[in-house]
């Protein structure tokens, strides 16, 4: 297939708006009255068969009587017609279809939904819906959309699968001074999605920061790799409702989408490095900021206050956002001196207290401004006689003006009465990051320095090793020979071996002969095990015995094992006797490898038995991923002090955890049949001791679903 | 003392001002002023030694030249002539002091703070501050601060440690319309405190909500019984800044107040019923919303949307603030059938779709209005083309007065641009609960219902139950006697028996004959111990044996411990061998009282070893407490599952914690002395089976600091 550069949909040339009624209000007369209205820069034609003239456009019968090229057709017509348009945009080499309609998949449609893709692909078209309100894009003044008309242009692009909601937040935006350098309606992503949309806007010029409303994800394997470009350049801002199980519930039933594990979710947009924003509200106000706000080159942060309160606030809210507050004592009594009070305090938060004049602001900013130790700053102000309204105002956008020709972050919050709102109203119209609650401030610079650790952190390459893939299918064919959607105990101690995963060492002996050579090169003490298909409950049979010391207690155990297993189960085949170390106590870890539904291969990780299971101390990832990853997933969970060890316990062999999740993870990636491996336990005994995967369960699938995608 | 009703604080027929200079602008003019204009009800005196005239008032030399009666003297004049001032106020049988002044201790000065109290207080006059901007009080239009004159009178209360903040607090609740019944600066708390004036706000008719800033607390014990009759009657919300660490150390540079440890605080709030904010802006929504509304008889709620992803929003909001969503899906069914249009849901979330007109919005509201199984209702609007900013007014003006006529709660979540922003801003006026942000209005709703569960809940019993306090007494005068702030084993042993707390069984025998019947009385296995005060490491002079399984190992144990400990002791004098129950494995618990220095006597529960040394998996509640408080603390802790029995283990005796907790409450209540006990670790075993308290740790000082307090 020869599919069309996406710049296209947010560049287009030419545009056809095909269900243009003459009747003003309807949709299709609503879009081109948008467009009209807002200037689109480039050719609009309005099509219909009933032809006619609508807003001094004269409405063309069919699209292929456009004469010139058409690159965008916006489709705003009854469902069952959607087809036919679209056959004849294939006509016409049209390069993407924004189709409005609905009573497609969201109500169960999905031949229809699948019958229209197909013909579009088909013919080099891609898919915009269906069921969206449209799209809009700054750069060629383009508003396809059937809302509202009013869009300030700039440089926040919005992303959102709910029409509603997206539609609420273009008036949101202007009402609260969000410029928008695109706005687009992605419905039911029959065709193009999240990740399609990201590719454009991560090179977009005019594009700063990325908002994104998710419901479900399909495509997660992609998305991830995608946002981790897109953060690497620009803050990514995500909301995803559905957090709650039963809110989970309500966006299946929405959107038809299944909303995955939100904590899996929730972890996965952290190893992004996106910023998940819990309501509409908090993702627009730290929209507004980062798109006007410089990414700082460190994370020393400074509160000045005048009010000893609020500065314990703030300080409180950026131990929550995870805000590094500077600490240098002297350096900080040396900066602040001349400007802290008499009851005030040089220290962080600086205390300028409720004497504070404009000019005392201005110096004690100034001098924050100037010391290049100090790399962001919070002022908090609580209304005081000290200054009126316009000193406020004049004191906050001086100050504002300077930190921004320095590109040094600040932001400020105040509280008071009628004096103080004033001041807001005037300072939010020029963007001026001005805050009515501490936390608010706090948070977005919060926001800020988790950009800034993301894209120093930069990316790294991903951790893989060599596995040996062909074993591994050969176990799989088997057991799917066998129609087994699982691996036996057997079959999975191959697949530890193809990996290399150390489990117990032993092997299995005919002779009590082997059995003693077996026993003495693997190491005392051995559990000897019963090899016989014929016995299932090798222990009820007699056929397990644990903790054999040396050589006599190993051909004992032989024997007994045979005599027992015979007079107990008197026809089965005795194929052996396996040998094998018996596990030393150590750290009990889990480690996992899934398939997730939405995000594709991810990995999970956890102290085992009470932990995992009631503690739900466990963390997760998508793969690929890096070592540093896996490193800071280990130290993620709650329990991770057990592994450096407590109590007078020597530190765990971490390094064997890391070696063993980049296998796990490797294998998941690499194997698209394993849809599940779980190692439970695996035991991790001290450093340089090194670990033994002492069970093992596998899920395998025939690969169907995995050549469909 | 003959201490004066803290009634006349609130509502005095007479105020003087005492340091009213002619200047306008000083403090003592401001405070008159604001007296003046604002209209208070009784009768006013300027005081000056400078005598004059100010704001049509004489200003007298002396509070002692005053002819009638004064009940409350504002004192705002320099520090040092406060103590002056004082005097003449006891001439003039004053019943109140607002010491407006700064310079005591919060600046160090302790001495002079503590000689003013001491002579206010030897004279029957109570102390507000000093260090405070002083106080408002509606009932008699009271406005005796030097803050803002413009208060709106209302029914919520405002105590307030920060004379900043407060300030800024009466502009702050101006703008949003949130009217004041009260609103009192308590400072430097060198006499009234919370705890004073709640008791008198939990009766004052006037005050429907009150809001408390706290930076720290001192008389908490106090505070606890206080807040717990007052959380019966009234919302009290907190905010305490210093939950960080970092913002601990800030508070208590601040005011001087150490901040406790911010888990404690939290854990004790809720306990309390109080509901904790944690931002300003959070705390006055909640008061706004809170003094309009009803508390509901009943936990089930329901959404109301024309946008499915808000919808889900809000679900996800609802369980982070833990509110029931009503759940007949058949009922539901029945009640919205006619209003959920083709594509809508009767779920909850209702969804009325973005087709919804005004008209549809008041049948789907009027619905749930007159259904009784519905207690409280949440709507949703996404700004749409159906309704105008007129409509959109009047539709949720028209709801809420139904509502509130009925006395069923309701929130409006509405989202979209200036059509909706006017809206908002109208109905804001009317005191209508609209918010402009999902999460705002469940927050409000939570709140609501957190109310009700803790009114529905009531007041309990304390569970304390008979010790011995003689016998603790005789410990505890042993253990100070020899010079010690600590127990040794035998003496918490001997607590333990003074409190009923069963540890392991076990006597002294002086005789094998002795040592054998003992260990027949107690049931094996069997643990023996040497008894000698030369002896200090028992097991090193093999002066310990475990595991005897029967008599002759408990005779060849006993010949066995003589010979072993004369050997290797040589001069040793034995007084005895201890024979004592071996303690069977259980689950290993943690249970803690101490004497916490804000809040007086409180408890610690949780599980032992990692779960309380690494995961921090402990819950912590004030003395005294009921029963149900101590099974809520219980079962607070995440590794609660365990004591409920997990991987097929027998349930833990559960109702034997709650006995011992009970002990502990009750001896760390009754006797001061004791500042600290931890029963580490008390093993409990299977339901019915009991549990003993394995090793103990007790803390003691002599009790010079309870008989101060």
């Amino acid at each position: 297939m020869n599919q069309p550069d996406i710049k296209l949909l947010f560049e287009p040339t030419s545009v056809a708006v095909i269900g243009v009624s003459q009747e003003p209000g309807k949709i299709g007369y609503k879009i081109l009255q948008n467009m009209i209205e807002v200037g689109y820069t480039g050719d609009m034609y309005a099509i219909n068969p009933k032809g006619g003239e609508a807003l001094g456009h004269t409405i063309l019968k069919s699209i292929e009587d456009v004469e010139g090229d058409v690159d965008v057709a916006v489709i705003a017509i009854p469902a069952r017609f959607v087809y036919d348009a679209v056959v004849s945009c294939a006509k016409k080499n049209v390069k993407f279809l924004s189709i409005i309609s609905s009573g497609f998949s969201e109500i169960g449609n999905l031949e229809e939904e699948q019958r229209v893709l197909e013909y579009a692909l088909a013919h080099n078209m891609r898919v915009l819906g269906p069921n969206i309100f449209g799209h809009y894009s700054s750069k060629v003044s383009l508003n396809a959309t059937f809302g509202p008309r009013d869009i300030k242009p700039g440089n926040v692009a919005i992303i959102t699968q709910s029409g509603a909601l997206g539609i609420a937040m273009i008036g949101k935006t202007a009402v609260q001074h969000i410029g928008l350098s695109a706005i687009i309606s992605v419905g039911n992503k029959t065709d193009i999605d999240e990740s399609d949309l990201l590719e454009y806007l991560i090179e977009q010029e005019e594009t700063k920061i990325i908002l994104m409303y998710i419901e479900g994800i399909q495509q997660g394997e992609r998305l991830v790799q995608v946002l981790k470009q897109a953060t690497q350049k620009k803050p990514v801002i995500v909301i995803k409702s559905g957090r709650s199980k039963r809110g989970a519930v309500a966006a299946a039933s929405h959107t038809g989408s299944l909303a995955g594990s939100d904590k899996v979710f929730d972890a996965i947009m952290k190893q992004c490095g996106v910023l998940r924003a819990e309501s509409i509200q908090e993702a627009l106000e730290w929209s507004k900021f980062l798109s006007h706000t410089e990414v700082p080159d460190g994370g020393n942060s400074i509160i000045i206050t005048n009010g000893g309160g609020v500065g314990v606030m703030a300080t409180d809210a950026c131990e929550k956002y995870d805000i590094k507050l500077y600490d240098d004592q002297e350096k900080l009594k040396e900066t602040f001196e001349s400007v802290a009070h008499g009851f005030g305090s040089t220290k962080n938060p600086v205390d300028i207290t409720g004497e504070a004049t404009k000019d005392d602001y201005l110096k004690a900013l100034q001098e924050a401004l100037v010391d290049d130790n100090i790399k962001s700053v919070m002022a908090l102000y609580c209304e005081t006689a000290m200054m009126d309204s316009k000193e406020l105002t004049d004191m906050i956008d001086e100050m504002y003006g300077q930190y921004k020709e320095q590109g040094k972050p600040i932001t400020f919050s105040v509280f008071g009465g009628e004096k103080t709102e004033a001041a807001i109203n005037i300072l939010h119209k020029d963007n001026v990051p001005v805050f009515r609650d501490v936390y608010d401030g706090v948070s977005c610079m919060g926001a800020l320095h988790r950009i800034r650790r993301t894209q120093q952190q930069g990316s790294e390459d991903y951790a893989q090793v060599q596995i040996d893939i062909d074993a591994i299918d050969r176990i799989v064919d088997a057991a799917l020979a066998d129609d087994r959607t699982f691996l036996l105990a057997e079959e999975g101690q191959g697949l530890l071996k193809a990996c290399q995963i150390p489990g117990p060492r032993g092997g299995v002996a005919q002779s009590v002969r082997e059995a003693v050579d077996l026993a003495n090169d693997i190491g005392y003490p051995i559990v000897m095990k019963v090899v016989s298909r014929d016995i299932l409950h090798k222990s009820d049979a007699g056929g397990v015995l644990l903790n054999l010391d040396n050589e006599e207690e190993i051909i004992d155990a032989y024997q007994t094992i045979i005599h027992s297993c015979k007079s107990n189960v008197p026809n089965a085949v005795i194929d052996g006797i396996e040998v094998v170390e018996q596990i030393k106590a150590g750290a009990e870890v889990i480690l996992g490898g899934r398939r997730d539904a939405n995000f594709g291969p991810t990995l999970m990780f956890g102290l085992g038995g009470i932990y995992v299971e009631v503690m739900k101390d466990v963390a997760f990832r998508a793969v690929p991923l890096s070592q540093t990853e896996i490193r800071s997933m280990i130290k993620e969970i709650r329990s991770y002090p057990l592994l450096l060890g407590v109590r007078g316990e020597a530190r765990k062999d971490i390094n064997s955890i890391v070696d063993t999740l980049v296998k796990v993870a490797t294998l998941i990636n690499l194997v698209p049949r394993i849809t599940d491996i779980e190692i439970n336990p695996m035991v991790v005994y001290e450093q340089g001791q090194g670990s033994r995967a002492v069970d093992i369960r596998v899920l395998i699938s025939d690969d169907k679903k995995d050549s469909e995608s």
